[in-house]
């Protein structure tokens, strides 16, 4: 059945953090006094409180339902153990670690199921539906949106179904570059089975290190090299999804005219129309070499233009991103720059291929760079090659440091770019500066396309007493801002339930109508991931 | 609100052909002598009945229906004469036309409406929902799947939309290199509306110069260059819906994470699920060189695995096909090597852009080719450029002259290619000669993806005296030997009635579901042209 599985687990992430905490950086002199002086962050975060001193609910569950989920997946593969209620308990977003921090795990699971077959997946579901226990389908943990809140209203319990047994490569057929791999494997643990056979798939997203294939493809990711090797969506060929109605197929070619393609239907799903249990993907041989450059532009314009231009008729790199003059002041350890641009806007450009490969499309995108004025920064390529999965760590530092940062990305059409740059920076800055807490706000194009691109924010100031809630006034104003420029709520964070207003006014009501009758119609019960893309009824 | 309209109206097509009746080539002796030494053609066909001797059903309408549509668009704008109907009768298969040319218009509409707003597209369907009358939205008339057929059994009417008039550039956005588009626009219209600002769309199916921007979108239609401009629904960025239960206005970016990309659950709805009355599509500049090439391999094989390596691993040409041993017999007029092989297989291989763009490639493309054993076929480029257009008049010419001819085409991942070949061909043959008509069946791969491609297939053999029943055999078989090798039933054709049966099969009975809901959410009353995609219920 299985080629191969990974040689050893994978590790464990830290409760109330993004992933291994030795990883946490121990923050310079020089960034507290700027916390200080520049956020008026006043002391440091209270301590997070002892895991098992956190209340979790009661367990809700009868001793029947308990024995039909082992009968299924065998009694050891059931748990409603502290520490394994606690660690499925919601996902990683600030609010998330917030709550954590806070001592609130009312959204834990009643308990935790391993299933090890799309069968055994099918047949949960079916219980699930006959005895309404909600389904939250578990990969990495790692959504910051709200994706993965064991709650529901209308439901007698709620089981996380963790899906880090079905971890098999289980074909990989050369000739088409496909591999069909399970859903629980984690993004390192599939590179290292491809890796071996001389593949890669190419997506590195900054959840990278924790984040699973199956949320990869459920909710949209799109890696930092997506301008070479494509989105996750863009690589699934074929898929395997269970639902409490029975088991979807989809995929016989890499495209074809055969009615709606409802492969892309239940990607982005995250979880509320099915489970997915296996994924064929497109695979490439793994680059030879990986080249990656910093470019500095006069301004974080010229620099947009560029990109664009790129992006339109190429050279075509394989990673392509670019900061505002913020981002790129504090990239470039150049705090005083904050404030008062001067630092232009920094672009990495990246390369990965064969050496030859390498060599013509860097010389062909160096000449193209700097006809648009950009000059080589020497050393920035390295420097976020090594910090690129390093975000979310930082975040965990500073948040214990007393500041509050969270990030939040979108996408448009390049027309509308300029606009939605200006009026998300600005919506962002009053909330927050309303509440006494100017912001500092950072932003790089991360993703872009012949026809537009995605931003992504990040944004720092000093914790109020209550910084759920600091936040959530902020995310409103900036969901806002995008929705009256008529870009997309998400690029590649996903809905969840943090976005999912937005969502449903971005789709309009012809499209949550529709939306609807194919979950009522998959999930007539209601049982999969409630609250998540549209509300509970 | 427009930017421009067509300088000039589209011809009517020929009734019981393709296109332009001028075009219809006449056979030369030595065809002609083939058709009756190789395939047995005993007499041309029986003469075409007088357009105006054919009888149509009786129109189905109440007074009232009939005056609300004309409150809608105009008096002028609800036709029910006999020319009119019948130009609107089915679309342009072999069986189609075939039955038109027996006199058999039963599927005619009622009557036809012609729109000119999305406003008034929403009336009719509201109309049309409350009145239960059907509606199939038509565009070209260019079906080849049986996506055009005027008949219900459950309803009190249908009638056709001709979408002519909803013909508008109505906005261009350089910057984003997009052009929002009415769906009436066929193929030529909008190139020249484009060209004229110097951009092109890149999609030139065979069809082009009948078909019309919403059949493309609707149907999923994949242009003869879409390796270098991609499918035309890769093209879409986004679309606007009038469905009975209210608009859709889908696509905020290229891509997004904001749930199922409800863009792809619309295209290749064909009509089913609602009217497209606006797209906007990505565009580039209108290349300065257009230039096609032929290549010749020593056989089918060879050059399979060839191309299979440029769709992996590039130089990327923008057109990339190949022909096998029969069909390059046929295309190097050397009749005599039919049977026999000795010919090898030709690709077209072509480039578009600029100057230095197409210069830089094809010496790529050439150094490629010839590492897999190609030689240079002068002429050939040439040859299939000035042919690009006319199978379906050759088509015309054939079916006069006695022989049954009909294509069909499919995809696949490249490791099932060589048994899809092989399956496909022999059950087609089995069937026909069965029938006694053994048939010539000719073959290319006319797209390619990195990871699989398309086949085309043309078949011809000598009619029989029911040559609809008799081409339904080869058909069915064909189709059994596609879904046996779980490949998809159709690549760009779509799949209206003919491929319905075996659509379903595709999608699973789960996918079916998920499709129907969306049906029933949509057009509660099932009038959307019905019995496209989804038997009437």
């Amino acid at each position: 059945m299985a080629l191969a599985r990974p040689h050893r687990p994978h590790p464990e992430p830290a409760l109330m953090g993004w992933g291994d905490p030795a990883q946490v950086p121990v923050l310079p002199d020089t960034v507290l006094a700027l916390l200080r002086d520049g956020l008026g962050v006043r002391a440091p975060a209270a301590a997070s409180p002892d895991p098992e001193s956190i209340v979790l609910p009661e367990v809700r569950s009868t001793p029947e339902a308990r024995a039909a989920l082992s009968a299924i997946v065998g009694a050891e593969h059931v748990r409603d153990d502290h520490a394994t209620r606690l660690a499925h308990t919601r996902g990683r977003s600030t609010p998330d670690l917030l709550r954590l921090r806070a001592g609130d795990a009312g959204d834990a699971p009643d308990f935790v199921v391993f299933p090890a077959s799309h069968e055994a997946v099918l047949e949960i579901l079916g219980l699930a539906s006959r005895e309404r226990i909600a389904v939250v389908p578990y990969g990495g943990g790692t959504s910051v949106v709200g994706g993965l809140e064991c709650s529901s209203a209308q439901l007698t319990g709620v089981l996380a179904l963790d899906m880090r047994r079905l971890n098999a490569l289980i074909d990989l057929d050369e000739e088409s570059r496909l591999a069909t791999l399970e859903p629980g494997l984690r993004g390192p643990q599939a590179e290292a089975l491809l890796g071996e056979r001389g593949y890669t798939l190419g997506h590195f997203p900054q959840s990278f290190q924790y984040a699973s294939l199956g949320g990869f493809a459920a909710a949209r990711s799109s890696g930092q090299a997506s301008f070479g090797y494509g989105r996750f969506d863009e690589l699934v060929m074929a898929l395997r999804v269970a639902t409490p109605v029975g088991t979807l197929a989809l995929g016989r070619a890499p495209r074809s005219a055969a009615g709606p393609d409802l492969r892309q239907l239940l990607l982005g799903s995250e979880g509320a129309l099915g489970v997915i249990t296996a994924l064929t993907l497109q695979i490439r041989p793994s680059p030879a070499v990986r080249r990656y450059e910093g470019w500095r532009f006069a301004s974080f314009r010229a620099g947009t233009a560029a990109l664009r231009a790129l992006a339109q008729a190429g050279p075509r790199p394989t990673v392509l991103r670019l900061s505002d003059e913020a981002e790129t002041a504090v990239s470039l350890a150049d705090p005083d720059a904050l404030g008062g641009g001067g630092t232009g806007a920094l672009a990495i450009v990246g390369y990965e291929g064969s050496e030859d490969d390498v060599a013509v499309r860097s010389a062909a995108g160096a000449a193209a760079l700097a006809s648009h004025g950009a000059t080589r920064q020497d050393g920035a390529g390295e420097s976020w090659e090594r910090g690129r999965y390093q975000g979310p760590y930082l975040r965990d530092a500073l948040l214990d440091a007393g500041a509050l940062v969270e990030t939040l990305e979108t996408a448009c059409f390049w027309s509308a770019l300029p606009a939605l740059y200006a009026r998300v920076t600005e919506a962002i800055r009053e909330a927050l500066t309303a509440q006494g807490t100017p912001p500092v706000i950072l932003c790089h194009v991360s993703h872009v396309y012949a026809a537009g691109a995605s931003l992504y924010f990040t944004i720092a100031c000093a914790q109020t007493q209550d910084p759920v809630a600091q936040w959530r006034a902020a995310k409103t104003a900036a969901s806002e801002a995008i929705l009256a420029t008529g870009a997309s709520i998400t690029h590649h964070h996903g809905v969840g339930r943090d976005h999912r207003d937005a969502y449903l006014r971005e789709i309009g009501d012809v499209g949550v109508r529709a939306l609807r009758a194919v979950k009522r119609e998959l999930d007539p019960a209601g049982i999969l991931n409630p609250g998540v893309l549209l509300p509970e009824p």
